[in-house]
């Protein structure tokens, strides 16, 4: 790292050639570096964003660039100790940076993950069901999702540097869209490090990913329609992008993660003798202390029984007792600084407003107890507990962005719901209760103004992640107050880098613009049974058409007694007679399919290795006595996997009978090799 | 109808007491009435919604609320002549009314249909899988949508009085979410009209439908977090709105549906002799004078090849020379007046900025032959067709709201995609074109621009709705200067009234709190079999194990021969035990599955009445000779049927081998009485 943090624009890295504001240490003082972005042609970098970086990931399926987010976490994963190093420096101690540098690698993997197994190997995302439009089958409408021309600029908080980038990141490069990512001043060090670490790696195209350190002032006014920003940090500043032209009148959209006063409501059920009651206490001290309570998710009000109001807080305030505060650098601390001393101020300003209507029942905001470390030079703050005056109003307007929390009181559901729902929505809460009955009432009371519930109790606890931890495969973000933006939740994050354009057109058209064969479109009857095909050779629309099987009587009594389901419509003819939606003698759905599978297997070794599933299989008309039946398999979609030698094939599977009526239709999953078997 | 509009506020019809404005009829001038809100407490209407409509709507179910809607949608279209009638008025032809009155009828049975179909019969829908967040499965995540408990602010734009209004209303009120409609004052009377006959109705409950006639000015600073705004109408208003504190600061959600310069694109591979020439041809005029081109989803830019230019040019003048212009009343009549003088001159403003860069080559925005109506009196004009010149600006910019479109030449298909592009986001563009790979790159080049797309050739045409619908069951909308907002698309439009939230919980909690039975939550075993218990009777995790059931080499064998299916992997020892994900012979999966129903299936006539499906069937672990297994169903979702005597059950089945693992697991779809069959 250069004492001035460079950027990293089109192509290149730049240094401010201007003095730049120096970057402090937080338990120190000292400086760690300097930033400035004096001198930076922001324009140029959304320009080279568009015209390199998002070609080249628009030529890559979602498997290729996940393959890459998952290639980029392996080798960020292997050397971390650097990361570890400078983030003491934010103040964080080693779970802090945990939470932050292992989180942010743990996101990638996810993500790619979620982008291999449930997106397709193309750019095309289908998303829902076919409609049919008219009556013949030969106007269809679907809904698919295509990746936007632009650039997703990501403005994070300095509370996650490594995490904050990456998991704004992964989503969008998945999606296809390059990032221009601009760090939080205070600790855009550790950014600039890890995405040199990238950059160097040569893991990602060029172009896919810029970084600015410094102000990002200018960068809205190069945006246009097909470009998004994604922000994380104070409402304050949201309002400010959120009026810009170019977001107001120009189409540039904008999530936002803004404040958020977080509650962990404690159910009405719990005693002190409950094991739920020690979880809450817990969760309560937990999210105050990690990142020094730094966290857009901590539990800002901890909403309580009255009665049990004067317990929480004994018991919360003895476990912050036992918390100590010091060099994040020394093993036996437990919180370190806050990232600097202007946030230092700003969290005292905040306790300053809530002792409007609450009072300082835990910790001093003017002083504290240190191990190995000086209160004079570094940003440390005791944890401070307040408890809520009848009434009170701050707690649910100001949000102290540091180990602070606020303890109220609630007598009855609605009141909790009520209370919580002052915050005027939020990121995260948490439900700590052993009641289903209860979990149901405040869940769903709660949910609306929530992005993100935990509900608590002694059965998930020991796996638990906690109330703070945003996962990758959920979402995360929240209504409201706490910005109304969403980001992970798997493959939805993805989905919010892509335009959802619904399709009206024939089922060839269809086929042709998504890549999977769409029921009614052409299919292709060649003289090689589809199943001696390798998954290089087979092609969408590949189809094999059985003869007809007669289904007898005989059939049908024999395999109800050889499964043993001897269900009344299958055996009874009186009885099956007297069911309306048969009306006499049927075969069984599972004899249906049996006999299907015997219609289009080819039964000698080939590239076909195994059936592992099937998919939305209806039994459409009954299948009587003497009916016959015939198959007709059409290969849909090709999946090769990237990390073996098969890959994925869903067919179509139509059964019909002798007037040509369709009985069963489903999806046949099966594995196929990927190159002809040796002999 | 009065000749003051009301409003139905708070339970009674509001009239204001001053003069108001007056609306005149487009053809004759005379007044049909007047509109004002003075006087309106639209505060008190907020409140109202929240307290008697929000909470009684809460209180049904999706299917219920559904119900209520198709209901609604009988009812209204009993009775369509007075809305015929008035809706001559407004200028619109008895084809455009159609559109607008019929249109919107049928929107409401297919939301509702939407919504009872793909909805459960609950207040809770769960949105994708569970994701399983510890090892145990004790820890378990999965979103679900729940209801705002605020208001629906739906603002319309005048050329859809009716349509506009329902296709908004439907969605918020299956979602539970009550409305306040704002109609555009020009068309006012006939949503008037439509509501007053609603509220006689008395089919929608007290408080979830209020009317606002006149200025909506104050709607929106009597809204919060939980309330949200659908505006249809020009970007002027629309960056108003945008602007206004509760939008900026405040959390209330806006939609914006606004301004579209949408494209229709000839293919180069077509030919004047093909019948796609004639489809584009007919798609432009149709576009040009259905209600005399006041669509937000009409063509605005015809973009054809350049050798095709005057071609184009000449067929679309051959047929608008054919379009007889005038009354609306007069059935000769195929173009009606625009809504107002005032809505004449503003198409008048627009045609003249886009003569700036094009060139008129048919019509004449001065004059107009008309049949049967007075130019001096009536909002009358004619089709205006332009061609642009080289590098034009204006028609990319220029909105002319009414019946005027421009031909655009372009040279390859990067050209096209480009042109269409700097309309900067449009609501629909259709490609007409009978060559699958030139539908695919033109619709991936268009789509991210786009909020919906028709492909037009033969095989669709017939059954087409053409350029300029929008359909309930696909999203309508579209990004940047379209607005970004997305309407409809069935129950996409109903869960944008909704928020999702991520849950986080054990799998007791999430049965509690979503209605439906998650796997690793309590089973019910008791003494009646399942298939024992009607409709009313079963409980969410109900539930049957089976004793164990050997599946020998003769089993597997006698399969095989049965049904055909002779794959090597159940027959040939030797190449079984080549195949490395079996290792030997192994039982087909569709024996598994037929064992399974023989396991768990009640042979006698009871509640039971078909099994109509499976789900989501995966085979996990190969069965091997002398496997024992059996089987562990339990209830997993109910959902009566409203109009028949039965519902579906979705039964959870888990096939395990001796050693506990699940070789197999899926979802047995049911159909089952509401009550026990009479002996």
């Amino acid at each position: 790292m250069s004492s001035m943090l460079e950027s990293y624009a089109a192509g290149r890295w730049f240094r401010a050639d201007d003095e730049g504001a120096p970057l402090r240490d937080a338990t120190t003082g000292e400086e760690v570096a300097r930033i400035s972005s004096a001198g930076l042609d922001v324009a140029a970098m959304v320009e080279y964003a568009k015209t390199v970086g998002g070609p080249a990931l628009r030529d890559l399926t979602f498997h290729e660039r996940a393959a890459m987010i998952k290639a980029l976490a392996a080798h960020l994963s292997s050397d971390k100790d650097e990361f570890y190093e400078l983030s003491t420096r934010t103040g964080a101690t080693r779970r802090d940076s945990m939470v932050d540098i292992d989180g942010g690698f743990g996101t990638l993997f996810s993500v790619a993950s979620k982008g291999t197994r449930e997106m397709p190997a193309s750019t095309v995302y289908v998303d829902g069901g076919l409609e049919q439009l008219g009556k013949s089958g030969q106007f269809l409408g679907e809904h698919i999702y295509t990746t936007r021309p632009g650039v997703a600029v990501q403005i994070n908080a300095f509370n996650f540097p490594v995490w904050g980038m990456l998991e704004k990141l992964a989503p969008a490069f998945i999606a296809g869209v390059p990032s221009i990512v601009k760090p939080a001043s205070q600790t855009a060090y550790l950014t600039e490090l890890v995405v040199r670490r990238i950059i160097e790696s040569g893991i990602l195209p060029e172009g896919t990913l810029q970084l600015l350190s410094g102000s990002a002032s200018g960068v809205l006014d190069a945006l246009t329609v097909q470009d998004s920003v994604a922000f994380t940090g104070s409402a304050h500043t949201a309002g400010i992008l959120r009026s810009h032209p170019n977001v107001m009148h120009g189409g540039v959209q904008l999530g936002v993660e803004a404040d958020s006063l977080n509650a962990s409501v404690l159910g009405a059920d719990v005693t002190v003798d409950d094991p739920e009651f020690d979880l809450f206490v817990k969760g309560v001290v937990t999210e105050m202390t990690v990142k020094a309570g730094q966290k857009c998710t901590a539990i800002r009000r901890a909403i309580v029984p009255n009665a049990m109001v004067d317990t929480v807080i004994e018991a919360v305030s003895d476990r912050l007792a036992k918390t100590s505060v010091g060099n994040p650098a020394n093993p036996d601390v437990r919180m370190g600084a806050l990232a600097s001393i202007e946030q230092r101020d700003e969290v005292r300003k905040a306790i300053a407003s809530l002792q409007a209507s609450s009072d300082i029942v835990y910790g001093d905001p003017d002083s504290a107890d240190l191990v190995d470390a000086d209160y004079t030079v570094g940003a440390f703050l005791s944890p401070v507990l307040l408890k809520a005056r009848k009434g009170a109003v701050e707690p649910h307007d100001v949000e102290p962005f540091g180990p602070v929390s606020t303890v109220i009181g609630y007598d009855s559901v609605d009141e909790a719901v009520a209370l919580t729902g002052r915050g005027k929505g939020s990121l995260v809460a948490s439900v700590v209760t052993h009641d289903p009955a209860v979990a149901r009432d405040l869940v769903l009371g709660l949910a609306p103004w929530h992005g993100r519930i935990l509900v608590l109790d002694r059965d998930d606890a020991p796996e638990s992640t906690g109330h703070g931890s945003p996962l990758p495969m959920l979402v995360h973000g929240g209504p409201g107050r706490a910005g109304g933006g969403e980001e992970l939740g798997g493959v939805r994050g993805i989905l919010h880098h892509m335009q959802r354009t619904a399709l009206q057109a024939s089922p060839d058209m269809l086929t042709a613009i998504t890549g999977r064969w769409t029921r009614g479109s052409k299919r292709t009857v060649d003289d090689v049974h589809p199943f001696r095909k390798s998954l290089a050779e087979l092609k969408i629309g590949d189809t094999i058409e059985t003869p007809a099987r007669r289904v007898t009587r005989d059939d049908i009594d024999h395999f109800a007694e050889f499964t043993g389901d001897t269900f009344y419509a299958h055996t009874d003819e009186a009885a099956a007679e007297k069911n309306e939606l048969f009306g006499g003698i049927v075969a069984h759905g599972y004899l249906v399919v049996s006999l299907a599978a015997g219609l289009f297997v080819e039964p000698n070794p080939g590239p076909v290795l195994a059936n592992f599933g099937v998919d939305n299989l209806r039994f459409l008309t009954p299948v009587k006595v003497d009916d016959e039946i015939s198959v007709v398999l059409t290969v849909k979609q090709v999946t090769p996997r990237r990390s073996a030698d098969y890959g994925e094939v869903r067919w179509d599977a139509v059964v019909s009978n002798q007037d040509g009526e369709p009985v069963a239709t489903y999806d046949v999953l099966t594995l196929v090799a990927k190159e002809q078997p040796t002999p």
